[in-house]
């Protein structure tokens, strides 16, 4: 198993997109973290995989280590994944909690960045980029699409005022930075969009740093995952869980 | 793979241990939905299944079709799991919210029953021994433990108020019937109780007939899945899941 680690690039996807065609071209298997692979090249290393009868394993790619892929792949595999809509950016989401809590955009940002949560150029996370390269990552992994980032309807959060805040809360409601795909009938819908959510909204409830996913089913309805998003030893359970899946696959009970 | 789908006994287990034991000793993978063996036997029928070389599949006993034990399972291997808490009966948890909205304890109940949710008799409910079942499965599939239903500490909502539930309120809390287990040094706690949680908690915002578990763990903190806990076609998709897994498990990739 080759484990690919290099730092995303949701541009080119580079240099991480030749280590995996190469070590798949190799028979290896794969498990990367990286999300710009997965969300530039994913049906292209799949079919490279796959003629090679090897796995990859992105479990890391979405929310981190909790197996938000891995529960669609394999747990809901008999049911039909219809929709597919969640907060899959920490940083924002820390952001929006903080800007409710009183703080203006700008305080907000600084406190996320003197957490470590938001990086010194904050653009991938508060224009909403990171949360489309997932967006794209669930359609393509999950609901078999072959999207790109230019097929993702994207708004960040930097237009947001604390009167759009004060204006939601009023109503009851609360501002999230929603990803979304959604198939119906023959077409795939696909967005990032900062989103007032009904305080009693499943979604709504998600503060500071945690992601969630809300699955929608044909047969079981709704199933939402709640877990972190980020976070070294989080992200590391992640590769662990993608080395135990493949090594399951290879055995035979 | 024989499918046990008999009527749930938590007093005696009854047909279905004696079907599963004879299923297990023929060699026979077995899938059920029925708590009773699960709750009761588990840790000989486990024995016997390992034995034999078979698998158990339970999924249906938790939750209904909503993956909460194989992700436990099999998603969460790498991690350890030190506290399991929820809200595993959906019956109660639709008493609850419809007190909070204004009902009396005698009218929610009705309404449930009117819905299907509740039975003629609802003590198994409303006493709180279905969850405390459920408690018991998860113990002992998801920590390896040994309980049994007298290990939880248990409490239905019969006793619960409209001014309990009023001064929750007021307090900016909500009354959960809150299923637990937790491992503490060489101790575990296991309980079913009536539990005040803060607005802001993950489980208080579940409302009506859904279910959701948190799961502690060391590596991945606080993972939370949300989702049906009952119904025809939620159960029967935990079977379809169950069969998937065994599956899975007898094919080498």
């Amino acid at each position: 198993v080759i484990i690919e680690l290099s730092y995303t690039d949701l541009k080119t996807g580079e240099p991480a997109i030749t280590h995996l065609h190469r070590a798949l071209e190799l028979g290896k298997h794969v498990v990367t973290t990286n999300k710009g692979p997965i969300a530039l090249k994913y049906p292209e290393l799949k079919a490279l995989a796959e003629k090679n009868n090897v796995e990859i394993g992105a479990e890391g790619t979405v929310m981190s280590g909790t197996p938000s892929l891995r529960m669609a792949q394999e747990l809901l595999a008999a049911a039909h994944i219809r929709k597919i809509q969640g907060i899959v950016n920490g940083t924002t989401n820390y952001i929006l909690t903080q800007m409710e809590a009183g703080a203006t955009y700008a305080d907000a940002l600084q406190d996320a960045q003197a957490k470590g949560y938001a990086e010194a150029d904050p653009t991938g996370d508060v224009e909403g980029f990171d949360a489309a390269g997932k967006v794209v990552i669930m359609a393509n992994l999950l609901m078999g699409q072959a999207l790109t980032l230019a097929n993702v309807d994207r708004k960040g959060i930097t237009a947001l005022t604390p009167a759009d805040i004060a204006a939601a809360k009023a109503a009851g409601e609360r501002w999230k930075l929603i990803g979304r795909v959604e198939i119906i009938g023959n077409e795939v819908a696909a967005s990032v969009q900062p989103t007032r959510l009904p305080i009693h909204h499943p979604l709504a409830s998600v503060g500071g740093a945690t992601n969630a996913i809300t699955f929608s089913t044909d047969l079981l309805g709704d199933v939402t995952l709640v877990g972190p998003g980020a976070g070294r030893v989080e992200t590391g359970y992640a590769i662990v869980g993608d080395l135990l899946a493949i090594h399951r696959k290879q055995q035979k009970s």
